[in-house]
């Protein structure tokens, strides 16, 4: 399975990240935690909108079953 | 996995929280407990729109399937 | 967790609620029982449009899968 | 619990339902049987559109994973 | 449980069924066998749209999962 | 059961199937692989809108949870 | 089974796909990785419209429970 994608998650504390989520809404902020279900904690989170920061949402917990992806 | 994200969760009981749902509905109250499917219960809730109060709902409950974020 | 979810919802029975629903539906009645998914007994039920009884439905059973909230 | 949903489907066998579905569907029929996932037969079947009879579909099976609310 | 829905299935093999699926999709056709997920296997099967045969498509695998209801 | 449904995807191996999708999309190609969730491998596979090839894919993994139907 | 959709995708390891998600959004990029969710991770990912890179994401997890098709 080559790079498996909680590995590269694993790697990816502490970095900025990217996150879609389905509805077309996306987040990007540091990613502080996440757990098996993709569950993610991130921090400094800001809300986006056509990759403009729409609203400051400080630190946010997203749900694994919303997210589409995760870009470091 | 760092920060687990029900940790955080854990951690935030007592404060207030905005809630993002399914379809654009938005809550925020105070957070009183919660399980590990997420299901949340709130107090002193108020549904949101535009960021705006538009319905006080006093204590509720969140069904976790319907939660995409919570942000502290 | 402090509040359990479940406890809340058991605490609530033979009182009124208003239950959200995907679609934008809402119901309001008293809740006369429930189980673990979160299905629910309402009797006295009443189907809601912006806030005003519509149709009035006598006792429903709610599948807990389409719930996005209970408010007591 | 109280008045475990089941239960109350269990009760409501050879009685008069109307069954609510995603996606704005409405059935009415007599319950003639059920299993645990609310898998449900109705039979002398109709399917409503605003309250009136639109089509004819005797005996029906519909998936619990579409019911959205089930009144007696 | 009086009549279990996949009895009910069961003894409508053989026979012609009309399947309503998530999305406003219908089929007709004679219903050769099923599984417990209820995914269906119908030969001489027909797309339809308003009641009327759209497309012919012979032997059809449908999955369980985007069935509303499965009428005998 | 009669004919079960992963038996008769089993003996489509090899034939030419086409496979509607949840969003109207549809594939056509030869079944080359199945496992138990329905996830499919097409070769030769095309994208079609309103039955005609709008894309060629060649290969294509098609995930089960996807599906609505296959027609071999 | 015959080709199982891991085992290709397996033996795509390293090979340029494309990558069909719910809501209509295609990636294209290396598979890097896989899991049994068919979670996946690209690199040199690219977000398409209409066939076009439309925003370069660099490395990306995709949630297997998004994917519509992988097509090596």
């Amino acid at each position: 399975m080559a790079e498996r994608p909680l590995d590269v998650l694993h790697r990816t504390l502490e970095s900025p990240v990217i996150v879609g989520l389905k509805g077309n809404r996306e987040y990007r902020g540091k990613l502080k935690g996440y757990d098996l279900h993709m569950n993610l904690v991130l921090d400094e989170a800001e809300e986006l909108a056509d990759g403009q920061a729409q609203r400051k949402l400080g630190k946010v917990i997203i749900r694994g079953d919303s997210v589409i992806f995760i870009s470091p």
